[in-house]
This record gives structure tokens, C-alpha cells and sequence, in this order.
């Protein structure tokens, strides 16, 4: 796929096929993950594959909605060894999805409820300082949900998304709000 | 380029040839950032987009590091219009600046000096509560700089980065240090 389409077109996925993501593509999306920058190389996270379908359940219940996580076929938790870089947890994030969208694979990124972290944690075995920025849900795109397409224009892509208009997001040499 | 190979071989460029970034390939970059997802679709952000070299200057003057906004020939403010979804700040910036490099141009984020906040603030014109969270450096890759490439193997890129090995960074079911 094209990297500007990919990027224009990736949007979030929240129902997905029974097929799982094949190992080999679950590698590819960590290597992109793995790639990303961050501040002073400081790659400031790890990832934790969720293959099995009970511990996303349970999972799952710790998030501020459940279905995402009991829906997908894998997951990826990305937890940030700090509680300063979610900044950089976003960067790793997006690459992520974006790698996996590249590769046919729908997602979308899911947060703890803040009155569950400590369970959340303690599911995940996530040490003291440490925090789950997000937890990725993977899986091929479901019917009727969007889908990574290599043939689309960005052109047509980026004016059906629903996002405000240019003009009202960018402005010159200072915010015009 | 290949969507897979530009989110693995997105290098960050600090050092940039004098000729200017053309004006549709700028708004090609913001298309891409406006097109991110966010939390709720709450969008929240603003781009602020810096052509004039003396600006640049003066905001360098403001950051951790002056070096890049000296020499870039374009930049983006992504102003966070709340102090809470940085997050989601890196997810936009991260698709800034894959779709740039994409698109031939290398880029860099640059941060705020934590003493200088108000500053920076006043100059872009950033009102009350919102905040800059990076400024995004952007131009064609001088010699010698990490440069974008349509031919490459992403698996012989990634052996090449100065990255943590995966078996470091990735565990399953739960984290392990």
C-alpha cells in the first residue's frame, strides 16, 4: 500500500473476522513498532502480545469498553516505562496501526478506566513507575467496517473522513483559534 | 513509497538542503495530520505553520534545542488545546511526519524548554490552557542526513537502526523486564 494512503486512510476498526492475525504479520507490526523514534532514543516502552481470547476478556473488564478487546483476535498492550513520555507512546502507537493497517489489519487503541489501572496492571504483571498507555485491538477488518484498501485516491479518502476542515485546524506563523 | 517500509525506515533528519518545501506538499503534510484519529474523534489540536525564517529563529531561541529550527525550512506547531491528550499528540505527529516522509522530506520534533513555556506560548499567539506539544521540523534531507527511499528492504532497514532487539521490547501475556 501506498504510504500516504496508508496514512490518510487508516481508521479505527471495532468489529473484526474469527480469523486470527498470522504470526508472521504480528512480528512485522512489532518490528514497525519497534522502529518508531522517540525522545533521545529512549524507547521508553514494551509491548505485550495478547494471543489468548480469556486473558483479553479479562482484560477487557479494566477498559473503559470492553468491546474492542473482546472482539479482536490479538492485541498489543503498549506500556510506557514512565509516566512523562505519552507523547512518545502516541508515536508508537500510530506506527503500529499504521504498519498493521499496511498489512490488512484493522485497529484500534483502547484505554484503561481510571478507576481500574491497579487491576490492570496487576493483570499484565506491569511493574511500579510503569503504566499501560494503551492497549491496541488487532484483527481483519469485519464487513461493513472500514478496510485497508491499496487502490483508494487520498484525494476522495480525505473528504469523506469526518474531521474539521483545514482552514479551521491550520493557520500561519500563529494560532487563529 | 511502500507504507510498511516508511513507517520502518522513518529516520529523524536535523540537517536540511536550502531549498524550500513546496506549498502543496506542505498542505499534503497537514492533510495527513488532519485525517488522525483521536480520542472520541475530539480532534484536539492546531497546526500552526511556520514560513518565515525569523520566526522560526525566535521560537529556536525557545526550545530545548535551537539547532533544527535554525536550519529546517519549514516547520508545524501542533498546538494541544488541552494539557491532557499528549497521547494523542504523538499519534498526530507521528502521521505528520510519516507522511512527509513519504512525501520526500525529512523532519524532526522539537520540544519546548521547560523554562521558556510562556514564551514560546506568547509568540505563537497560544491561548490560555492550550499548549504547544511539539514543533515539527521539516525540509529535504541535506547529504550525509537519513533520507527517504522508495527501494529499500524494510527487513535490512530495521537490522540497521540503533533500536533495543525485539526480544527486549515484546513479551506475551504479560510484561516481563
Amino acid at each position: 500500500m501506498d504510504a500516504y494512503l496508508a496514512v490518510v486512510s487508516k481508521r479505527e476498526v471495532r468489529e473484526y473476522e474469527p480469523r486470527p492475525v498470522p504470526e508472521d504479520i504480528l512480528r512485522r507490526i512489532l518490528e514497525a513498532a519497534r522502529a518508531t523514534g522517540s525522545s533521545k532514543n529512549s524507547q521508553p516502552w514494551r509491548f505485550i502480545v495478547l494471543r489468548d481470547p480469556a486473558r483479553r476478556r479479562a482484560l477487557g473488564a479494566f477498559m473503559r469498553s470492553s468491546h474492542n478487546l473482546d472482539r479482536c483476535t490479538a492485541a498489543i498492550a503498549i506500556v510506557l516505562l514512565n509516566d512523562v513520555q505519552r507523547f512518545d507512546a502516541g508515536r508508537v502507537a500510530q506506527n503500529l496501526m499504521v504498519a498493521a493497517w499496511a498489512l490488512g489489519i484493522g485497529s484500534c487503541p483502547n484505554s484503561v478506566h481510571p478507576d481500574h489501572v491497579d487491576e490492570a496492571r496487576a493483570l499484565l504483571a506491569v511493574p511500579a513507575g510503569a503504566s499501560i498507555a494503551t492497549v491496541i485491538s488487532l484483527g481483519y477488518p469485519a464487513r461493513g467496517q472500514p478496510r485497508p484498501r491499496t487502490k483508494a485516491d487520498p484525494e476522495k479518502v480525505r473528504k469523506r473522513i469526518d474531521r474539521l476542515p483545514l482552514e479551521q485546524l491550520a493557520s500561519d506563523e500563529r494560532f487563529s483559534g
